[in-house]
């Protein structure tokens, strides 16, 4: 008989996410306040449930893919103890894919060992077309076992899945991955910048720059100048992509763990300077773009 | 009958490539001011000169490899235009491989154009142990035709070699390359230390960020991180490889680039100061540990 | 008849400003966690509490001077609403003077409200010399009413209060002065470097410094370079003043909060990270030194 | 009799300069490339020369303000040796005003102390209007005989002159001083968008940091953010004042300074950046604004 996946938030990603889990042959009970992201669930071969508590009731996963980490606490643990956790079976495995600070993996994990439920904290890398593609990479925290059980669900959405250590340890990755991320974003934008400026062709440049030691993920697949590389939001005026908030957010993540780990984050704290003051730079609000478009800031 | 080179500057880098010059079959010129290094080159099938002019001399290639671009306008343009721009075979083509300031290049190119003399900047990519195997790049500035022509010789010292543009814009290339590097190996460097703050291995975060958006050439090929990868710097207490001192000569050059354009370059200012806070740290100089030695800067 | 203050947090800060507010001839309520505190504050004329809740039973202030948010949040609100707000006598003032978020503020400010109680955040400036000098500054956020009424007892322990505005204002202008304040030590200690690498003296150029336009209280009242300032926590080893883990703490509260205004912030993330550098270099903790002392990051 | 001035170089600054050492009984000997400004040197009492040459010769005081080192090198060094030192009389004091590189200073100081002339870098603090006024101050490099000799005519274009040094030494003080200047505008601009950001008005806020441990010169003199001050440039759509590109330029000197002495300058690269961000931030160049319009990046 076939496994049922209680799934939570179906939003950009999660819509797509759930649709994938759902094609892979699990019964998927899928929940959102938004009757339009349950309509498309359903089209996608779900069971639409308007009650999240209904939702994950005898289900053998419990997947979460929710804007942030009051909104993960809230949803487990609720005001009073009454969250979800109260609801799950006792023999489920809760994944939560949710971009999180470790400190809100750590806590609803902690709170689910303590009511005997497995846990992990699994936060995706990709995007929007990733999560429909089926093509999400994930970062899991939680012991092996939990990790091996989990991979069940999380490879019907993506081929790749990597065990980062304990509970909270998926979504440090996934925040140092990203940190890194913008560092060399921020970094490749400026040096193409540079070089345009004293006189050289971005093309050229990066051609060269990819094969020294300059190469990294933002000059290889996501060249940040318009016309350098086709088929990346900058050649498709920065739309689509992973969006300056989300990016922001992320950053915003980071610098909240290194606060708490009294950790030294100069680049990254430069880099979220970066993308906060290209955010507001020019009298809009340039958050909804994508990412690469950084090299605007840059601009002379 | 075969060609002629005469290479100026047989130090660290210079010797390795003045051998593989002649194991070419070029007749190669050496010049130095340190004996110990003529007699080096001289084992390795060069002719050794104690006379700069008396190197240059019918030289149908003159190739230098020199400290700095105050060393390098000296040695071409001299005091009183005695340099060895007066002394070169009007059909010769001359190289510079040394790591300098596009604006040198671009002052001794004119000089060299204005003496109807062929020049190419061409600095090079890679170190020590390269420029001994013959697996150098070069970036390369200068005209389509004499590019071409260059190549016969660099073609000696390693297989790739790159045209970046007119005079100057291999100088340029190397100088965003470099300073590119130093931003993601800060970077990489920031959030291994960031995740092992927050309780994560090394190795399994390296490995994630690896197949993850963060992955960059730092990660990949010479992670700073003791124990993770062997055979790099970082697993041999940071000896070997390249050196601080010369990131910072490299950084330096960004940073003037970067003033006389009016570019913005915050993440490789940052890079710059953090590689300088690194050399002074603890109350010894460590320009002469490798750079990927700036992993220490972030311990805790 | 005297009034009655229950001062909470008797610590480096709380124990001068608890013998102050009982010089001033009000009744004071102290409590501690720890008996020599209670002891030291009966020594000055407070009468010691071994329970909160009795401490502030009837009192007409309830100060608290505690050491971050979470411990605030966790005394006034408790787990389940049996924390000191549901103790207080309800024309009680209460004032934080404790340094916390903005957030904390208003949290704790909102519940206040709910129950009637009145309260305003007063962090303060100055540090254990102007606590028990009484010298203190206070930066308050509430109504204008309550500020007056919280002045009876903040003139006790300083002659300076401001009101920033309304609840949270006084933790945000405490948060803003201090990022600041980091910015101009850092800056002013890297100026003094720079001029002392390239041969000046760094009395003579403070000197010239502080009648120009470069002028700020770290270079006229805190003097980073040891030897050019008398009386100065740089002319005593660094020992004393204000310590680097609270600045850090203060730079934490700064980044917190300006990821929730969304705010640019790269001269204070700059110094965050300077200050973070400088506690963990050189294989010691630097965190209690006085917060000048990061000329010794700067030293070539 | 009366002491003579030559001087060269009556720009903005160098026009109003030259007025005041006339007015103060010298005879002026004025010189610049342009007809307009000798016509206002004229009718300000100076007497114009067409060529330098005849214009130095004799005098006592040689006086430059010109605007940059390449151009004060040419000036007195001239391409081969034909400089205005080839042609100053022997008993002349030298007094270079203009803003440059140390390395300018120490070089043309250099070369005039080998031909037997006395020599100062006098750098000047104040803008335009100062220049007017004659309420410049000047931060001066020399010996202690030579710095009391410039004295003389210092003081009719301001009541503040500094020894900073020996030669060069002016130069650095201005360097470093007018670095911690954009240090402390940027940071103040910063505090106080961050304090707006979180609700509170900046006339308050700014009245707390003025007597608190934030205080520094930009927030008691130049205000940045509009409304606040009166009289002052970000009352007056950032219009007079000192402007963008000058600040950029000093901050360049710097970056240059740092790289030569291998100082750690991040506080004043991250200002640099920012002054330069905002340089070319919105599609059109702001250099011509005061520099206190960094406010302006801020703005979320």
């Amino acid at each position: 008989m076939s496994k049922t996946v209680a799934f939570i938030g179906l939003g950009n990603m999660g819509g797509g996410m759930a649709a994938n889990i759902a094609k892979a042959g699990f019964v998927v009970h899928a929940f959102d306040l938004v009757q339009a992201n349950l309509d498309a669930a359903q089209a996608a071969g779900c069971k639409p449930f308007t009650c999240a508590k209904e939702a994950v009731d005898g289900a053998d996963f419990v997947l979460t893919m929710l804007p942030n980490g009051a909104i993960v606490e809230q949803v487990y643990l609720g005001e009073n103890n009454d969250g979800l956790l109260s609801h799950v079976a006792p023999h489920a495995l809760i994944i939560d894919c949710s971009t999180v600070a470790p400190a809100n993996s750590r806590h609803v994990g902690k709170a689910a060992q303590d009511a005997g439920i497995a846990f992990v904290d699994a936060p995706v890398s990709g995007g929007v077309a990733a999560a429909n593609a089926g093509t999400l990479a994930f970062m899991v925290g939680g012991s092996e076992r939990n990790f091996e059980a989990a991979k069940e669900v999380l490879s019907a959405m993506g081929p790749n899945t990597f065990r980062a250590g304990d509970i909270g340890a998926g979504s440090v990755a996934k925040i140092c991955n990203n940190m890194l991320l913008a560092v060399h974003m921020a970094g490749t934008a400026e040096a193409l910048q540079l070089g345009m400026d004293n006189g050289l062709d971005p093309k050229a440049l990066s051609e060269i720059m990819l094969k020294s030691s300059g190469c990294n993920w933002s000059l290889e697949k996501y060249n940040p100048v318009p016309g350098v590389m086709d088929g990346v939001p900058s050649s498709n005026d920065y739309q689509g992509g992973f969006m300056v908030d989300l990016m922001l957010k992320d950053l915003g993540l980071a610098m909240e763990a290194s606060t708490g780990s009294k950790s030294s984050v100069p680049m990254g704290s430069a880099a979220r300077s970066l993308f906060n003051l290209h955010k507001n730079s020019g009298g809009e609000d340039k958050g909804a773009l994508d990412f690469s478009s950084i090299q605007q800031l840059y601009k002379n």
